[in-house]
């Protein structure tokens, strides 16, 4: 397989397809989307996803995949090694649950286009910061009880729940957030500053980074 | 397969759940978490889902399901038939995409936790429905574009998509919306509306519904 990758350095979902892409040896062009200069809004790029939005997956048969869910749940069925996800139904079912915690209830709720939703509402700096810190220390909270106690969130191979969660910290980072209290997340933190699939797909890595 | 659910009537996440466990036939207890009343907080209940949400599904065997995409994948794998989703991969991606829109970028965002932090910052009603009004109809134009133009969103029976969105419609009557600029999700609504799995998972169908 390859592709071509519609991403933004700073996209934690992006962030998360490209760490799927990289622990699964899959090669891929990417193409730079530049969020804060309004590039996800060009008619061409929502030729490509009416969503307006990254990450947008294009295979080379022309098919675009959108939502990174979506494009990671296709990655693991059609590239099955290494599983993302274990083989029991119950075991799978718990690590998209802590996926989810962080796909559905934290990250939408503080990306670009809700903060600025906010500042619209004449929210200031500091109370958009308390609004980012909140919901990622509510999040963080229920995944640091889920997660496993030692290895990465479950089991001795990085998976699905490390893919959603290292951009979520990254993002913690970025908004100065204190992490002292989730010594498991932390512990992922660690793990992926040392693993090859992870630091290529970080932000600061990528050709577009500022 | 049987089990628990803890259910709010009105909750799009367990009323997604409802509608797979009726689609595919499995018979359940309902444990009405009252939401309002902030019954997700005691303690109790933190045991059952430490981020305090609704559903949880808790099988026979004790284990208990968080997250409504997780369960509704772990029902898929468990229970396949009718199938939730299509055979080919892409096609599987395109139908998960769709119930990413509506799962990760408009129902958080406009959860009863997030409008009650919305008001906290001293923002009124009319801001508030402004809020969900948006955020719905930023989705609903992605969503209108992407599923098919006859029959369920993406098939001649009613899959993942549908499961996400007809929750999400009855959100968007609850806080009446204009929905006439969709012709396409007012198919599904009528749909659904006519489909016994769907109607007997109708908020207004529930033993706790108000």
């Amino acid at each position: 397989m390859a592709g071509t990758l519609y991403t933004y350095y700073r996209s934690g979902a992006a962030h998360r397809v490209r760490i799927a892409l990289a622990l699964k040896g899959i090669s891929y062009q990417s193409v730079a989307i530049h969020l804060v200069r309004g590039e996800q809004l060009r008619p061409e790029y929502r030729a490509i996803n009416p969503q307006a939005r990254v990450p947008a997956f294009q295979l080379p048969s022309g098919e675009i995949l959108l939502q990174s869910p979506a494009i990671l749940e296709y990655l693991e069925e059609t590239a099955p090694k290494p599983p993302l996800l274990p083989a029991d139904p119950i075991a799978r079912a718990k690590v998209r649950a802590v996926a989810a915690i962080i796909g559905c209830d934290i990250h939408p709720i503080n990306n670009v286009a809700v903060l600025n939703a906010l500042r619209a509402l004449g929210q200031g700096p500091d109370a958009v910061q308390t609004w980012i810190a909140d919901w990622i220390n509510r999040g963080f909270t229920a995944v640091e009880q889920l997660i496993g106690a030692e290895d990465w969130c479950f089991g001795a191979g990085p998976g699905l729940a490390d893919i959603f969660l290292v951009p979520q910290i990254f993002s913690a980072r970025r908004f100065k957030l204190d992490l002292a209290p989730y010594p498991r997340i932390r512990r992922i933190e660690a793990l992926a500053a040392a693993h090859p699939a992870f630091t290529a797909a970080a932000p600061e890595h990528q050709p577009d980074a500022e």
